[in-house]
């Protein structure tokens, strides 16, 4: 039952955490880091995860770190809207297969949304064109 | 622009909130109040909304409130989960119309998933029946 399997310390968003794999990143602090996705469902399509935590998702979060956690979150999602002025912004956090999840350490979604333009599925476009993340992600830190 | 609209003291949520309108709740304490989704999604679809806010939306909340109110979104997710062993849980939170957002008080959805089960499209299934909601309520309650 994947909602309350052990923590895989292998999993891609550890790597980035200790550096091990490369990403755009756009915010870091001691509780929390923000980068890109690079499967992006639209336009400045950005993930926020805890740092020091082995939280494979919401229900696994340590309650003592959940709230500085979330403020990081509240910044991030308040760049992503100044940076790109989108009509909507959805934040979601998926808790095992079945909800969507594909990496297995705690991250909300920051996702803009136009209106008419829907979303991408999640891996169907292929990854992203690094040079075109970096870009988004230099006018996110431009807000922060 | 919805994203950056006053807030309306009339909207669902604060009515419900200030009692003049009728929710099969799971829970309240100062600073937050869950109950069903009248228009579930998938059982037990729960709703978890800041109390003592004028909050349209997530970027609108108080940083100081943010982190009180988001122990209370895990504390529910867990009772949710543990309530129903659902396969999948997702967490979202709609800002604005093209996001998704129909009510302008902040709120976190609580959204139990099974494998090959669809969620239901927001309202197109009509409004829940109400002694069915109180059932669910009192299986998350019992968690609680």
């Amino acid at each position: 039952m994947t909602l309350h399997a052990p923590y895989d310390p292998d999993n891609v968003f550890a790597k980035i955490l200790r550096d091990e794999m490369p990403a755009v990143k756009v915010y870091e602090d001691d509780t929390s880091l923000a980068f890109m996705d690079v499967f992006p469902q639209s336009k400045g399509h950005t993930l926020v995860v805890p740092k020091h935590v082995t939280a494979r998702n919401f229900l696994d979060m340590p309650p003592e770190k959940l709230g500085a956690y979330m403020l990081i979150v509240q910044k991030v999602a308040t760049a992503v809207e100044a940076a790109f002025k989108p009509d909507g912004l959805i934040i979601s956090q998926f808790n095992g297969a079945p909800a969507g999840q594909t990496v297995y350490h705690l991250h909300f979604h920051v996702l803009p949304r136009w209106e008419n333009v829907p979303l991408v599925r999640h891996g169907t476009a292929g990854m992203a064109d690094m040079g075109e993340l970096e870009e988004l992600a230099a006018k996110i830190r431009a807000k922060l």
